[in-house]
């Protein structure tokens, strides 16, 4: 059973997944040796060795420079900045950013140690300096740690002149004023605009 | 990316990850290549070619028959039936119970047009006969389905002449009564015992 064992605890340690779940997951796989055991393992294996970290946004893909950098139809001169790469596929779901993108690795928190140089801002700061860059939005999640990294990146970037700009926060699409929080519904109503 | 959105795809499959936590799971395997990644898909590998499905009691192990059936200090006189590997595990892990097990492999169910045929129940009236086995726990899940199996198991059983028995319902070990569904509560008052 040591490799059933094995088996559970390495899926236990994926986000989302308990030592309840781990266990039926494993099993699930088990009852399905052919058609998800073997493709899932080889679905692993092919993507540790295909992916790699663009070396220009820090994003990951098949190739570096990411398909996104090197897409001539995207605006050069837009750099959105996300904390994670699941950011930037979210954005990317959307089909309204035509711009490229920098992803930062994290956020800065004095509490998990992670100071500037644990992220991409240097090469952030660079990319803005020599890259003709005209407009960077600030995507960093409205936490405290995401707010600061943002208020940090701005400070930073102040010398190249840049503009800078970030999301815009309000009540959500298709939200509901009761259900909100009432730091949202301060945002919103001092961000209001006139019809 | 297709490396990616193939590893996306069959993490989604397993039970306890939608299609958003699946692409959270991803990329956190991908930002541990070593540590998760790699070990990982051999786990999953190395599992796919250990295991057997046992020939005896059809519980999952590395070797057949499993080292349930196997172990001599079990009672092979008792024989307690579960749907699933699942509910074996759960009970071994109370460490309650002597004796060994049979896992049908499922429940009866009209819906999914299961019958007794796809289950291991045929096996199980060959042990019964040939075994010397005692006393049979039924301990298939208290759904509708679970209990038109353990009926039809107990009817097939009846020409053997061994001891049927079921797992006790009632009140669980720490259960509130007011939080306690009705059908559990009908059936701890008929199943109640003098002290």
């Amino acid at each position: 059973m040591q490799e059933i064992e094995r088996l559970i605890q390495l899926l236990a340690r994926l986000p989302g997944l308990g030592p309840r779940s781990a266990r039926r997951a494993a099993l699930h796989l088990i009852k399905k040796p052919d058609t998800l055991m073997e493709p899932l393992a080889r679905a692993i294996g092919d993507a540790a060795a295909a992916i790699r970290t663009c070396s220009s946004c820090g994003s990951i893909d098949t190739t570096d420079p990411c398909s996104i950098c090197t897409n001539p139809e995207r605006d050069k001169s837009q750099l959105c900045i996300v904390e994670e790469v699941a950011d930037l596929w979210a954005i990317e779901r959307t089909g309204s950013f035509p711009g490229c993108y920098h992803v930062l690795g994290g956020r800065l928190s004095a509490l998990d140690g992670i100071g500037p140089e644990d992220l991409n801002i240097a090469s952030l700061v660079a990319r803005v300096s020599a890259e003709g860059i005209k407009e960077v939005i600030l995507a960093t999640n409205l936490t405290v740690d995401g707010q600061t990294t943002a208020h940090y990146i701005t400070e930073r970037l102040e010398p190249t002149g840049v503009d800078v700009t970030r999301l815009a926060h309000g009540v959500p699409v298709g939200g509901e004023l009761d259900y909100l929080d009432d730091g949202t519904l301060t945002a919103a109503l001092r961000a209001r605009r006139s019809l």
